[in-house]
C-alpha cells in the first residue's frame, strides 16, 4: 500500500444555513479543499452523509455531488455510518489512494438538518440507534446518552461539575474558531444551571443541530513532496463496531468500538497515548468526550470527569482535546463533522490554527463516533 | 494490488417479505455466502442500501448489521449510490481485498421496500433523482424512463414490441429461478396490452418493489486457490456518473455513465463485449436493457431494440443478457439488486445455474445503474 497525504482543507461557516441548498453547502467546502490543494482535477470522491433521505429527501449524492464539483464523469461514492459518516469517508477515500486506484481523491462530509422541525429532525437521528428496540419505545439520543451520563455517574462519581466543564473548556476553545456556530465562552455555573433536557444532561451538555460541509483532498504521499505541500500524513486508519442498542452492552459505561479502533490505530502508527500532540474527539454530549478520553487511554477507566476538571484537556495543557471547539460550540451537522475534525488536525499540524494553535504539534488523533458508540473511526495523522 | 476471487455467494427468496424484517432478510442471505464460502469468520463487511432511512427508519447499517452477523467489532460499512448500491457495495469491498488492508470480506446489499404504501415507496425512489429539479416537479421513476422511451422511439425507431421482447425473454429466463418474485413467463402481447402506467410505459415494462438481499464473499486470489474454491476472479470493477437529471444531458437516449464504464472496465479486463459469455444488466424498465445493450457495446447505438427482438440475447441466443429473470422478473430491492447480478454471474460461471446455465460460460459482466443512470458500477468476472 502507498502512503498518504492530506494536501488541501475545506470548511464553510458552520450554522442555520437557510439561504444555502445541501449542495451549495457541500460544493463551498468542497470548492475551498481544491483551492487548498491548489490541484486541477480530482479522480474520485467519497462523501459521508447520514441521511440525505430523511433531512432533505435527496439520496444518490456520490453522483449529484460529483456532478455539482464539475467532476463528472468521476466516481462519486456516497457512505454512511450515522454520526461518523464523515470519518468513514476519509476512510475509503485513503484506501482508494493507498490502494493505486486513485490518485487525487476528495473526502468529504456533509448534513442539512435546520430544515426539519425539531420532532422530525429527532426522529431522523434516532435512526442512528437501533429503531426496533430503541427508537420505537421512545428512546431518543439526549435519552441514550443520559443514561450513560447516570451510570457512569454512579459507578465512578462522576460529577456534574465534570461534566460542565467539558462544555466550558470546547466553548471556549471554539470561541477562536471563526467558523464556529456557537463560538461563545461558557462558564461551568451557565451549564450547570441551563435547562434540562434528559436528567442528567442539560441543554449545555448537548451539540447541536448544525447545517455544514467539510472537505479534504488526499494524494500519495509522493505525489504531495512533488507539490512540495506541507506533509501531512496518514499513519493510522481504523474502523470498529460494538452493538447498536445500549442494552446489548456488558458495560454502558464503557466504548468499546473507541478502544478496539484505537488499539488498532496505535499500532498502525507506531505510537502510544502519550505521544500525541493533541486530540479531536466526538463530544456529541459532554458525556461522551469524558468517555472517549478513557477509551483512547488519555485517562485511566472512569477517571475521564477527573482529567477535564484538572485542565489537562485545554489548549495549553498537557494533552489538549478539541482545540477546533469540538461538536459542542463548532455545530455537529452529522455527516459533516468526522471531515471538520480531520480538516482542524491538519491545520494544528500545519501550524496555521492562529489563536487556538497547539505548540510543537506532530501527531494527531481523530475520534468520530456513530450512534452511542455502535461505530468508531479512528485516524492519526503526522506532521512527517 | 492484489487478484480478488467471490467464493461465496448467498441470496433469498425476493418478495414481499412482510414475516421479515429489514435486518432479518439481511441476515439470511448473509449467512447463506458464509456457508456457501466455507469460511468461519470475515475481516469486514458491505452492505449496498438506497435509502433505510425513508424505508425502514433504519440508517448506521453497516455496525447494526456487522452485529447482526455475529461479527462485531469488524467493520461494517455502509455505502449508497441509489439502485447502483449493490455493486459500489461490492467495488469498495473489491478495494479493501484488493488494497491489502482485509482479506475475507463480505459484500452484501438490501432493500425493504413493501412496508411503505406505493405513495410514500414512490416517494422514497425518487430521492434517487434530482429532487429539487425532478422530484418536486412530479417527476417519478416510471415518468422519467417513459420520455426516455419515448425520445427513443422518436429517435431510431424503436417499437412497442421490442420493449415487450425485453419483458418476454426476461421473464421468460425467471421462470426457471427459484429465487425470483414473479418466475411467470409473459408474452408480448400481454405486455402490450398490460396497464399504462406512463406512456408509453406499461406495468409489465417495470421491474417491481421487492424485500430482498444477496451477498458475496471475497478473498485474494491465493486464497481462493488454497481454499480449492472455483476460482472466479474479478477482472474489473469500474464507476462512473453523469448529470443526475435528465435536462442536463446532451441526448436522454444514451447513458453515458454506462459507456464510460464500460470502456474502462474492457481495458482493466484485456477484453471486448464480443468476448463475453453473457451479462447480468439492470434492466429496471424494458427501455433501460435496451439502452444499456447499445452503450455496452452489444448493439449499435439505436439498435438495442432490434438485437433483443432478434433473440440474440436469450439463454441459448449469442450474447445471453439477464440470464437470472433481470429486474424484471427476480424483482429489484434496489440496494440488494447490483449484489444478486455478482450472485448470478458467479453461479453461472460455476456451471451451477440448473435450468438456465449457459453454456460454456468464461466471462460475465454485470452493470448495475443508479437513477436514469447518474451512476453506473460494472465489474467483470473470469472463469480462471
Amino acid at each position: 500500500m502507498r502512503d498518504v497525504a492530506i494536501i488541501g482543507v475545506g470548511m464553510n461557516h458552520w450554522g442555520e444555513l437557510w439561504n444555502s441548498s445541501h449542495r451549495q453547502i457541500w460544493t463551498e467546502a468542497a470548492l475551498l479543499a481544491v483551492a487548498d490543494a491548489g490541484v486541477d482535477r480530482v479522480d474520485a470522491m467519497y462523501v459521508g452523509c447520514m441521511s440525505g433521505g430523511l433531512f432533505v429527501g435527496q439520496e444518490h449524492l456520490g453522483a449529484m455531488l460529483a456532478e455539482q464539483l464539475g467532476m463528472g464523469p468521476i466516481p462519486g461514492t456516497r457512505v454512511e455510518s450515522a454520526c461518523a459518516s464523515g470519518g468513514l469517508a476519509f476512510r475509503q477515500a485513503w484506501m482508494s489512494v493507498a490502494s493505486g486506484v486513485h490518485d487525487i481523491v476528495l473526502a468529504s462530509g456533509v448534513e442539512k438538518m435546520t430544515d426539519l422541525d425539531g420532532g422530525a429532525a429527532t426522529f431522523a437521528l434516532s435512526t442512528a440507534a437501533d429503531q426496533e428496540y430503541e427508537g420505537y419505545q421512545g428512546l431518543t439520543f439526549p435519552a441514550l446518552y443520559a443514561m450513560m451520563a447516570r451510570a457512569h455517574m454512579e459507578k465512578y462519581g462522576t460529577t456534574r461539575d465534570q461534566l460542565s466543564a467539558v462544555a466550558a473548556k470546547n466553548h471556549g476553545h471554539g470561541s477562536a474558531n471563526p467558523k464556529a456556530q456557537f463560538p461563545h465562552a461558557v462558564t461551568i455555573e451557565q451549564v450547570n444551571n441551563s435547562v434540562l433536557v434528559a436528567d442528567p444532561l442539560r441543554i449545555l451538555d448537548c451539540s447541536p443541530i448544525t447545517d455544514g460541509a467539510a472537505a479534504v483532498i488526499l494524494v500519495p504521499l509522493d505525489m504531495a513532496k512533488k507539490l512540495k505541500k506541507p506533509l501531512i500524513r496518514v499513519a493510522a486508519s481504523a474502523h470498529a463496531t460494538d452493538t447498536i442498542a445500549l442494552h446489548d452492552r456488558a458495560d454502558i459505561t464503557w466504548l468499546e468500538s473507541t478502544a478496539v479502533a484505537a488499539a488498532s490505530a496505535y499500532k498502525q502508527a507506531g505510537i502510544g497515548p502519550k505521544d500525541l500532540s493533541f486530540c479531536e474527539v466526538h463530544d456529541c454530549f459532554t458525556i461522551a468526550e469524558i468517555m472517549v478520553t478513557e477509551a483512547l487511554g488519555l485517562a485511566e477507566r472512569g477517571k475521564g470527569g477527573p482529567l477535564v476538571a484538572s485542565g489537562a484537556t485545554k489548549i495549553g495543557g498537557k494533552m489538549p482535546v478539541n482545540p477546533s471547539g469540538g461538536l459542542k460550540s463548532k455545530g455537529h451537522p452529522v455527516g459533516a463533522t468526522g471531515i471538520a475534525q480531520l480538516c482542524e488536525a491538519t491545520t494544528q499540524l500545519r501550524g496555521d490554527a492562529g489563536p487556538r494553535q497547539i505548540a510543537k504539534a506532530k501527531w494527531a488523533l481523530t475520534q468520530n463516533m456513530g450512534g452511542t458508540g455502535a461505530s468508531t473511526l479512528i485516524h492519526i495523522l503526522e506532521r512527517a
